[in-house]
């Protein structure tokens, strides 16, 4: 059978990724090494995202805010372990003139010290932390921007790896130590809400081992999603980092008891990579498929018209029903209706609506209108046309029809989680075989002893711990990497 | 009469703008040189206009998108008059790395050719459109999207001037010059509405003379704004650009007949200096005043409490208060209404909200309570406080009450401008002679002959021809530039 994606998932997986994020025209490189522009419905799918983010998060009691694109070199310097982690590869800034030489234009007036453009910003929002925070009545501070950032990237990919990326970043600081890690963990679940209930990407939710961890934090925690070639990808993590940031930054506080202390601080950060993940979870070998919670057009009517005459009857007719459809309701929101108006045949116009992952797609032609019916095809099984349809029992059932697309892309990506991932193996020899096989990928739940470094064996196999699970079975075993006794769980894969 | 901000406008109006900014809590001065930190408030007012400008701006058939922050110098160099204008103040990223030398952090891994953080992102948007235009069926193209740019500025204002500042920059592409012009105004069109209609900031809408045009552009259209220092903001800008960046880029499409032309393209933007102008025209000695449309918070409920018991029953009731009015509306939006439950006095809570510009200010003590009533504070004219209104009939009202303080504004504003604007200036000595004098501030509405350059003698007195309003008299008299006889009205001021 003929799809719609030249280049199949099972044959090259990330041929295929680019060739969908083309043919729905979401995105593409820029001239700019690492750099991409992101195109209208690209960007509308992560506005969705943006949008319901944001609501959770101001409804958790954020402010949102907007710290500097740049950030002294000096900040850095101050928090070594930081800098470690991410030193390698920024973008600096050490001029603020351009002048023209021999025709050309060069950089000019050198700056005192070097600017680096933010590729997180905990430095800087911890400095003015440290400035605002007196009191114990000035905490807990909980802030959140959305923003870019800038991390040199060297073999970029469309949404996963891009030196700017789009994201936002929490900062909160507060008085206790439990609070800060019940708030590293409330936005956690934060992130799996958007992810899994409106995004229907399945997640385990855990803990980084040590070596994992965000560059100076304490803990770090996670949601790992598995992607369609077996892959994980991190769909957003949360970070308790303790007092190291507040004290590199000197972010301290007078207690109730007048006693000065330093505050404990969370950082939390999703960003355009879901749009990545989204695309490996639920796209087919016929294009993108959106959740309708997510889809910027949930329901597009293609007019379909031979001659000027029948547009003309079409058209109006088209209208009316999106207009219709408009007053019904999906999850709380008026349903998102397009008529798409261009002037082309109606099959490449389903076709393009198919490739963009539009959950439901109606034709509407001169004999649909005479018969007071429509045809429409669901996305998640685009393989049957549901024909002459009556316009009231469609309409009267397009929520549900909706919530059953919901549910099936669900499903999927939960029975394909289930059949990619592993509970036997019982040793590293094991793991190894397993992940160098040719369909070794997929997620291993094994065990993990919990001292050692286990980053030597893991990496010559290319295999990473996700996490350790919240959900820890309690059973005893072997360590898969060390073959000492264990009884902590964790989930190994290959990973974005 | 003492009031809540120290310095009064009349005395100093710039230390005045900064102290109403400190005291609003809503911006400061980061450690870099020239950009600022948004704090929670100001971002919540810019988030606000933001809202309002996105609406207008996709329901005018615009699609965001996201382009690369950094531009190539190469692009740069295509458009020699555009760079002109530019190229002097620019952040040029030079390298992509950061290494340690001696206990230092210093860049490392130079870049080939240098990168600019785009100061405005025609070059970059341009060679995308080359791109993707082909036939008259790919236009009109019309992109826009929400960023960060940079100018590098020597003498930073917040919110003024600022290296760094958030805006949206439109970019379209049209088949015909007509459908651009119309473009260019339609654009302007939506940025009066809402600094007129939601901002409540009156404005000139007009064209810009030659020497005051977007580098690059062959028509700039503006809003200009007076502040209550007599000086003109332009508060919202719209470039007709020719053909002139088509032909840089190469944005080339066939027409109809097969026929290969250059595009017409247009690009138009507004940014976070909207939230200055919107202090320097409604705040007053005692602080930010913000209409309703832009308010964060259109209803601030003080709980006033002077013991545990008394917080215990005003607490719940504040809450129930806050509850009942959120179901009202004003201006099809659920109304905004928070709840000061900071551990402090109802004075120093009522000053907060005074100075932050909440529209109304509602105290709720035990006594309010146990009559059913409230005591209010409209911000548009805080010396008198509204006491024991009968609960029931200040809900019904506020709707109402939130519109009076919007026309209050409005009427104020258009009062303050209606004063500061002269008439009867007919020559250049007597234009010198104004805005030399003491009191030499304001719109001067004068003749301007359309040829020439007006720039020295009008640099030499401080003046800029704000703009050629829409509005023409159609009388005759003398250019107050040149003493020739002309017709051309024109807005004379000094400028932000």
């Amino acid at each position: 059978m003929k799809t719609a994606i030249k280049t199949r998932r099972a044959d090259n997986f990330a041929e295929w990724y680019q060739e969908v994020i083309r043919e729905a025209d979401m995105a593409e490189h820029s001239g700019v090494r690492g750099c991409m522009i992101i195109k209208p419905w690209g960007f509308a799918i992560w506005e969705r995202i943006q949008r319901r983010l944001d609501d959770l998060i101001r409804a958790t009691g954020h402010h949102n805010v907007c710290f500097p694109l740049f950030i002294p070199i000096e900040l850095f310097e101050r928090e070594a372990k930081h800098v470690e982690g991410f030193a390698k590869e920024m973008a600096v800034v050490t001029h603020h003139r351009l002048v023209e030489r021999d025709g050309k234009l060069v950089p000019d007036a050198e700056l005192e010290s070097p600017l680096i453009v933010r590729p997180t910003s905990e430095t800087i929002i911890g400095e003015a932390m440290a400035k605002w925070v007196k009191s114990w009545r000035d905490l807990p501070l909980m802030l959140n921007q959305w923003c870019n950032v800038v991390r040199w990237e060297m073999r970029p990919r469309l949404f996963l790896r891009t030196s700017e990326f789009l994201w936002q970043e929490g900062h909160t600081a507060h008085a206790g130590r439990d609070e800060a890690i019940e708030e590293t963990r409330r936005m956690l679940e934060v992130y799996r809400q958007v992810v899994e209930d409106d995004m229907r990407m399945p997640v385990i939710r855990g803990t980084k081992t040590p070596g994992e961890r965000f560059p100076g934090a304490d803990d770090t925690h996670t949601i790992e999603a598995m992607m369609q070639d077996g892959r994980a990808l991190q769909a957003g993590t949360s970070h308790f980092l303790g007092q190291n940031f507040a004290r590199a930054a000197g972010i301290q506080f007078q207690d109730k008891g007048g006693e000065l202390k330093h505050a404990f601080t969370t950082s939390w950060g999703a960003s355009t990579r879901l749009v990545g993940a989204l695309i490996m979870t639920h796209a087919d070998d016929d294009g993108l498929r959106l959740p309708p919670t997510i889809a910027p057009t949930q329901v597009l009517i293609v007019p379909i018209a031979r001659d000027d005459a029948a547009r003309a009857e079409v058209m109006p007719a088209a209208e009316a029903l999106a207009k219709r459809l408009r007053a019904l309701r999906f999850r709380d929101e008026p349903l998102r209706v397009g008529v798409d108006a261009r002037d082309d045949s109606g099959a490449n116009k389903r076709w393009a609506a198919i490739k963009k992952g539009v959950p439901v797609i109606v034709e509407l032609g001169p004999r649909d209108i005479a018969a007071g019916a429509v045809t429409y095809t669901r996305r998640d099984a685009i393989a049957e046309k549901h024909q002459g349809i009556a316009m009231d029992a469609f309409a009267a059932s397009l929520p549900e029809t909706l919530g059953a697309i919901d549910e099936a892309l669900w499903r999927q990506a939960l029975d394909y989680r289930k059949a990619q991932t592993v509970e036997g193996i019982r040793s590293y020899d094991d793991l190894a075989a397993h992940f160098r096989s040719e369909a070794g990928t997929g997620f291993v739940h094994g065990k993990l002893a919990p001292e050692g470094e286990t980053g030597d064996r893991l990496q010559a196999i290319g295999v990473t711990v996700r996490c350790l699970p919240y959900e820890q079975s309690g059973t005893s075993g072997t360590c898969l990497v060390s073959g000492r006794p264990a009884t902590q769980d964790a989930v190994f894969a290959k990973a974005y």
